[in-house]
């Protein structure tokens, strides 16, 4: 009977593939398998940023873990999702599974981990999170001192949006895609809009920085941030 | 006349030296000068952190920027402890300031750049931050999908905190030192105590996680985190 493999988390940055940690690049060298997030259509962003260190021989495990579903569905579909993942540990190979920017902070690993951690050997690397690419790659020192950050998903209601802005030193907006115009929006009305800095695909190759009114709501991708950076100077 | 030095500053996470990236592992060992914050009577702790990477020809400039100063005092002891590192860029060195998780995440180095990144070519490297290290370290998801995440540093006034616990989804309270009594007992008023998790040092070899009231008041680090995961699960 074989000992059972480890399944390792590895947060893999923003997706300059020198923002991986040198943690993360040991492990991914180190596996015979390495597990990624991928929509059936598209390339998994997780793997175009951690492939150029594979080492030529490993196994790949694409698995895709829709967003938005009723939670009954998700949880079936989750649960057959990971199998793949599992049978590879169950027999005794180690895994990586990739995840974008940091495995614990809004990513799909965290659906990974609720489901195989407690049967497996689980260790987790933290990663570089857009979070603090985004400031990095705008130029702009994001929160100073006693500053209070807040964190906001696009997709909530104007009103929850609204309050959270007006009661904090610092915001970053994620996740924009078509939820784009209502923040704009709210930002013009809070008087925000000035101070709101607009990028995607920070620390990508195809990083955008455009001034916020000239963003064009058709086209805003769901990895878009809006930072709004704290006022405090010294 | 030789060309002006530039200007690094590169985040070297939170403790573990194997969690710098891959970007800051190659600049630290490309620069004739290494400068880090230090105060007067303690080792730097972003020092500690990298020095293993030192090539052992670079010059070393510490600086110290103290806290909780009155503005004008403040102002005037930085423009003085940034010179030293302006006057390697005049001689056309180029220097990494090391900063301890990621620059512009509530980071001492963001004085540093607003002193010299106008007249200096400037880069910054994000790094991994206490923020996703302490969730990562205590083994819990953080957050996910729409969930509202709000940072707060513990020297906030009683209400504030209050108020801002009571409107969010998943919290982290830095900086907690002396102020980790206030911030307890409002966990235990609000009934988030029992999921409020207490970390000292994450990733660091001194690593702690204590039970919240089994932390003995009188011997909490700065560099200590309470980290409120959000509820939601799949």
């Amino acid at each position: 009977m074989s000992a059972k493999g480890r399944l390792y988390g590895v947060g893999v940055g923003p997706g300059d593939p020198e923002l991986l940690t040198i943690k993360a690049l040991r492990l991914i060298q180190s596996v015979p398998v390495i597990a990624y997030q991928s929509a059936t259509d598209k390339e998994s962003i997780a793997r175009a940023i951690a492939s150029c260190y594979f080492t030529g021989t490993q196994i790949e495990v694409p698995f895709h873990l829709p967003r938005a579903l009723e939670p009954e569905k998700a949880k079936e579909i989750y649960d057959k999702e990971v199998e793949p993942i599992a049978q590879h540990l169950a027999a005794g190979r180690d895994v990586v599974v990739l995840c974008e920017g940091d495995p614990f902070f809004y990513g799909s690993f965290m659906y990974v981990f609720t489901r195989l951690s407690e049967q497996y050997q689980t260790e987790v690397v933290p990663g570089v999170s857009s979070l603090m690419a985004c400031p990095v790659s705008l130029g702009v020192p994001f929160t100073y001192y006693n500053d209070i950050l807040t964190v906001l998903p696009a997709p909530l209601p104007a009103e929850e949006l609204t309050t959270q802005l007006l009661t904090t030193d610092a915001a970053a907006i994620m996740k924009l895609g078509r939820h784009f115009t209502k923040v704009r929006d709210i930002l013009h009305q809070l008087g925000l809009a000035s101070r709101a800095l607009y990028i995607e695909r920070a620390t990508m190759a195809q990083q955008r920085i455009v001034p916020l009114d000239e963003v064009n709501p058709a086209e805003v991708p769901y990895f878009a941030m809006i930072v709004i950076p704290s006022k405090n100077r010294l």
